[in-house]
Formats: C-alpha cells, structure tokens, sequence
C-alpha cells in the first residue's frame, strides 16, 4: 500500500519532471550568468603580503655583541601569535631614543623620554620590553602604573636598573594594558634570551603589518667592523586603531650616550621623519638605538671623523631601508611614492610642499588609479603655503618632463606619463625655480583598502 | 522522417532527464546559495544624489530685483548638459568677493581679484560669467588671454564694463579653455537672460555635484524687505581632477561695496573656510556676493546698527547653509559631522584641534565605518599642534560624554556609542579644559567611494 501510493507519486512526479525539465536548465543557465555578473563586481582580493614587500623577504641580521633577544605569547589581546619581545643589553650600552611630539603621547613614551634626557651614564645593562596589542595610551594614572610595574618586572628578569628598561606599547587606544599577562612571560622570556632572536623580536612588535622588517649595515674601518641591525613595525591596525611605528637598532659600536643621541635626532629628520602613510601622527611612535660598545674599532668621539662619517652614513641607511618598509607596507598601499622637491625658497618651504603632496588625498587616489594627473599635483604645491611662482615650476614623473612655464610641457605625450604611472615605484619631483631649498620625502598610494582596514572590518 | 527522428530524439532525452532532474535541482540549489555568497561581497551601490541632499530638494529662491540670470549648453567639454551661466546685475550693484588663498590659483581667479581689489564705484551694471567643464587653471598666458577675451565679449553682450565682469571656470585643470565656445552662446545668453532664472545657474555651475545647492533667506526690517538668494557648486570631479567650491550669493540689499566686502571676509571665515571634504584647496575656489539696492529698506551703513545685524545674520545663514550643503555633497559622503571644540588656549588653537580631527583620514574611515572610534579623536587632537593637557580633555558624541580625565568615562558604554554613530549627522565634541577658545568645523566622512571617485574612473 505504501509503496503503490509512493509508486504513484513517483509517476506524478515524473511527468512533472518531464514538464519541469526546460525550466530548470533554463534556470541554472540564467543563474550562472547572473553568477559571471555579478562575481564581475566583487573588488578584487587584497594579498596577504603587501605587494611592495622586498623580494628577498626578511634580511639576515648579524649578530650584534651584546645584545640578546627573546619573543614569546602573552596573550596581551589575541591568543596564538609573539606579542612581547625582551631585549637585553650588556653593561656600557649607549641608549639614545627619539619619540612622537603628539600631545597626547602614550604613558611608555613619557617613561622612555624622561630615561633619555637623564643621559645615565651606560655603565650598567639596559632592557627593551615591548608588547604588541594594546598601546597603553589615553590610560589615565592606570597607565602609568602599568608602565611603572613592568618597568619593576622587567628590571628584577633582566638583572638591569628601572631606570634603564625602556618600554613600548602598540595596540588599541584608551583599554587599560593587561601588565600581568606581560609579566607573567618575562622570566621565561628573560631565560630564553639569544643573540639570534632578532627575527622572531621583529615578529613580536607587528600588528596588522603584513611583513616582518629589518634592515642592516656593517662598517668596515681599519681592518675592524660595527655591525648595525634593526627592526621595525609600520602602520597597522588591530583594533579599534593604530597607526604606530616602532623602530629598534641595535649596533656593537663604541660611541658616548650623547653623541649617539645627537646623530639620531638628526638622521631621524632625513629617514623616518620624511615619510607619510596619511598624515596621521601616532601616540606611541618609538625609535630607540642601542650601540653596545662591544666592536672592536675604537670609540666614535667625532661624527667628522672618517669612521664617524662612515658609522653615521651605515646608520642613516638602515634607517631608510626601515622607514621606506614602513612605507610599504603602509595600509592599502600598491604604489611607492618619492616625492623630491627642489629649487624652493628655504628648506622649509620645500618641506612643506613635498608634504603637501604626499599628504593630498587626491594626488595618493591619482597615483592609486595610475592617472598621470599633473593639475593635482600643481593643486597641492599651490595650497602648501610655500612660496611658489606658477610660472616657474616645473613638475617631472621620474624623467619625464611634465609641466613648466605654467602650463603642460610642450612635448609631453599624456600617454607618456599614463606608461610612467603604471610602475611598482614612482618619483615625482617638483622644481620651484626659487632658490636652494630641496626636500625628499616618501609615500605610498590611497586605496579602497585603507578605507577598508579603516572602515569596513571593526574588530 | 523528420518528425519520428525527433521524436525518438526526444525520448531518449526524457530518460536523461529523469536521471538528470535531482543533479540539476543541486545545481540551482548550488548557485542560488554562490549567488547569495557573492552579492553580499558586491559593494552597496551609490545612490545617485548624496544620501544627505535637502530632503526637500531645491528651495524656492525669491527674485531679486536687478539681477538677471540665464544658463546654455556650449559644450566646453561635454555635449547636453548646462555648462556656462550669465548674471546681469543692474547699474548700482556692489560687487565684494572672496578667493582661493592657493599660490598655483586660475586665470579668472586672479582677474577677480585685482578687479575687486579696484573697488570700482559700482555706477555701471555688472555681470558674472562662469563656466563648468575646464578649470583654466596652469594654462600660461593662455589663460589670462582666454580670460581677457571672455570678459571682452561678455561686456559687450550684456551692456557693462570689462572692468565689472567677473568670471570663473570649474572643471580639468591644465588645459587650454575653449573658451570661443563660450563667446559663441553669449549673444543667445543675453536675449535670454530672466530675474526667474536662478535655479538653473546653479545646474549650470555643477561638475560631479550629485544635486543642485540654493539657499535663501528674507530680512523685514521696518516693514521692508531685503531678499537674499544663493547658489553653490561643491566638490566633484571632472576630468582629470577638481575640488572646486564658486559661490554666488545676489541680494537687493543696499550697501556700499567697501562695506560689503568686509562682511563677506568675516562672514566667510564663519562659513565657507569652517568646511572640509578631504584637506585639498582648490585653484579656483570662487565666492562673489553682488547687492543690488533695489530693496527699499534704506542703505545700510553700519554693522553694528540693527538693520546691519539683522542682514548680517541673515547673509550667514544663507553662507552657512550652502557650506553644509558642500559638505553634504561630499564626494563619496554619507554621514555630515560637526566638529565642535571648546576649551582651547586660543581661537587659533581650537580651529587646529577642529580642523585636525575634520581632516584625519583615520577619524573619517572611523564614522564611515560606524566605529566609535574616540581613540582617534585623541590622536587627532595630539597632532594638532595645539596645547593640549591629556588629562584635561573631554570628548563627547553629542552629549554622550565618552572620555575624560585622560581616560574613558566611567559611564561610556561602547554600544551607546556605536548606536550613535548610525546617524546621518553626527556632532564630536572636543572641550580642551584650557581657556575660552572655541571653533567649529563641518566634514564628511571619507569612504570607499572617494577613492572611486578620485581613482578608479578616468575621465
């Protein structure tokens, strides 16, 4: 009985099925069109590793006398991944640091900077502790207590005085630093420490970077080498926001605390100070060089020096080979901008129009879209507040004569320049015809997906 | 023969299908749900006109009497569409303007100003002539040729002085203005020209604009009446690049041109220069208020006297309006933020605290986004470059009072915050805890449709 009327049904069915037949084929052939459509408008997906990461992946850092790293996972917002790294630096290390001006600096940074100007005498070790995952600015007194216990916990783990740990945070703003978590790894962070654990530091201090970043440099003087090695971290977000750089050089050369803290703040002016995501200034940014005095050439006592000039010239380029990674793996970007302006009224004026430039939002989407567009750039010069005369600038892609005498160059082909834009890495350059003043700063495109980093995903 | 050989056909593919129809229902079944996946990937759609245009549309703008107005179709760079607008202002009209401060700024922009700069006893009529399509900006002496030439033929159609024709030109910058084309319609222009005509200037002026912007207001001063009528063009883009902003504002006001301009500076400062979209300035930012004395309330002469306060109040308000209607029309906008802040050492340090939270990418990705981001907010105020004491900030989402004391509030709930965030327009409010300087700024958010906008089509 069953079975007759499921028999039935069946042949109900059947002949249904028989009518239905065309319909149905007719049906996936539509819905895979719509499919092909509608897939058409998906934005394209964003590779995991920026495209402008260097090709040869991270670099081989030396080992650098004196110095020991470790890394591990504390958990500070996220499960599973390095989050602080303990260095640790033998007694007669200089420390020289710089900071962010922001008025509303991070707590970490407010300890750091006060260490610093009280110039202590490097007879004794020092300690670098940083976490990934949370700032630590914007934290009231809460923050400040924090820095202060692991300053405690730091000091007891490494052998080293308070006074010389020297701390960094990156991560959510404004959420109290779960210090404990931090602590809680540092003697076993402290027994794990390695000249060889730089890479796994460079891990540790990421956040939405989407490549570890280290650089190095050896100077060969008189038969005798300094070994320079860094790391740093560029603008990422976790969440809710972040945009901070954290930058750590390690050296074995033998140079005074003062002198070394000198040639920093100078170098920084021309590396890390010259480029620009968007233009947004973090709480925590952090740039500190250890020089642990272990190399066998004698002590730095004269930047004019031959040594010193060539310490110093090693020194500026691993700064820039970290602050152009810091660019490049800046949110979104698929561009790598030089922006060089020349012949400007002072230095400062140059300054200001190659920032006004490499800051416009419309001159990063132009590049973004690989449009040649010149009108923006003569837009940006115009609103910098430099002096300008429009008649006697001239703008150049790379080589490539765009625009002089206040109007489109007389041989430039549009198609010239759409070619030009077309490249991994561009130089726009900017010749105001007034004086002396140069400037070279760097930048990276405006993408959707910065505001998508930005925007889109809240975490 | 034919017939059976279908036939047979056709059973042999009934049984196929009997096989087939379970495989072919998965089939739909498979692609309705990859469908589904894959549309919720597709990025919503832009509606055509700004989602935070006038809900009541373009407002009924009054005639005012000596002013006349007509718009045509010359095809400077695109066929059918409104492109260059006449106004004919009647023999007596005082004329006051104010400029973009760019240093790269267009040909019209500088005839404006030296013509204004003359103070011209305002005996004869004046017309305003301007068109959409080509910015005639960064066109060497062509430019100011184009210009001389424009003004040439536009006082000869219109029976005024070249000395009292001001004109300007929104669209691409850098290349040579058509501007014979221009000429070509002034003679139809003038026959045409209607005090009832207004309406379509302000479709004339648009570039990218997604909607017209009016604005008016009336004064009743002792029974009498002075009108005042506005238009507007906002940022857009043309081809390849424009940022844009021509006000012209007509009123039957009488008042001495000297007079005039003074309001127009401060007034402008209160309004115009309280706006940002994305921090970039146009080289043909363009703001011209043309009053003709017709209205029979007597001559103003002195602003502080009630009639002069009243008009004053009501020229602002039809500034204010059209500012915010700009910003409204922001491209890629979907939420209006006031910035307001409070508190600051100085006026000039509250509009740097204002205008660096107004133009900071991070902040405006963060209300695109819907994220109560005041971590930003505090990145933003310590950029500024303003005095700025951590501990003595307060920030507020509308009266949500969200940090203070150098930390979040006690208070703050996250979802309280984000619940506000999903407003159209939103108020962030910033008191620096400092002195009595106080300023307040209006923005857009920034999204991924600006970077479209500005990157992805070329024009």
């Amino acid at each position: 009985m069953a079975k007759d009327k499921k028999k039935k049904v069946d042949t109900g069915e059947t002949k249904k099925k028989k009518a239905k037949i065309k319909p149905l084929k007719r049906e996936i052939e539509r819905l895979r069109a719509q499919l092909v459509a509608v897939s058409e408008k998906v934005p394209a997906k964003q590779p995991v590793i920026s495209p402008l990461a260097p090709e040869a992946g991270f670099p081989a850092l030396p080992v650098i006398e004196g110095a020991e790293f470790a890394a591990a996972e504390a958990g500070v917002r996220y499960k599973g991944r390095l989050d602080v790294m303990l260095a640790r630096l033998a007694p007669g290390t200089a420390v020289a640091g710089v900071f962010t001006r922001s008025a509303t600096r991070s707590a970490p940074v407010l300890d750091c900077e006060a260490k610093i100007a009280a110039k202590p005498a490097p007879k004794q070790g020092a300690a670098i502790l940083v976490n990934s995952g949370n700032s630590n600015a914007f934290t009231g007194a809460a923050g400040a207590e924090a820095v202060s216990a692991l300053c405690t916990a730091a000091a007891a783990a490494s052998g080293v005085p308070e006074t010389r740990v020297f701390t960094a945070s990156t991560g959510v703003i404004g959420e109290p630093l779960p210090h404990e978590r931090i602590s809680a790894v540092l003697g076993d962070l402290a027994a794990r420490l390695s000249p060889e654990a730089l890479p796994l530091a460079a891990r540790a201090i990421m956040t939405t970077d989407t490549f570890p970043k280290g650089a190095t440099a050896t100077v060969e003087i008189d038969g005798q080498q300094i070994r320079i090695a860094g790391i740093a971290k560029g603008s990422g977000m976790i969440a809710p926001d972040m945009a901070t750089m954290l930058v750590y050089i390690f050296t074995d050369a033998k140079i005074g605390q003062p002198l070394l803290q000198k040639m920093l703040g100078k170098l920084t002016d021309e590396t890390f100070n010259c480029i620009t995501v968007d233009g947004d200034t973090s709480t925590s940014d952090t740039l500190i060089v250890a020089a642990t005095g272990k190399s066998k050439v004698p002590e730095i006592t004269d930047l004019r020096s031959s040594a010193g000039r060539a310490f110093q010239e090693a020194l500026k380029g691993v700064m820039l080979d970290l602050a152009h990674q810091v660019v490049k793996d800046g949110e979104g970007a698929t561009k790598f901008v030089e922006v060089a302006v020349t012949g400007a009224a002072s230095p400062a004026d140059a300054r200001k129009v190659a920032m006004a430039i490499a800051n416009s939002p419309l001159v990063k989407t132009a590049v973004a879209g690989e449009d040649p567009n010149w009108g923006r750039i003569v837009m940006a010069i115009g609103k910098s507040g430099a002096r300008a005369d429009r008649d006697l600038i001239s703008i150049r892609f790379g080589d490539i004569l765009v625009a002089e005498k206040g109007w489109v160059a007389e041989n430039y082909a549009e198609e010239v320049g759409a070619a030009y834009m077309k490249r991994e890495e561009l130089a726009i350059r900017v010749d105001l015809g007034l004086g002396k003043g140069a400037a070279t700063v760097w930048t990276c495109d405006f993408t959707k997906r910065y505001i998508e980093i930005n925007a889109d995903y809240r975490s």
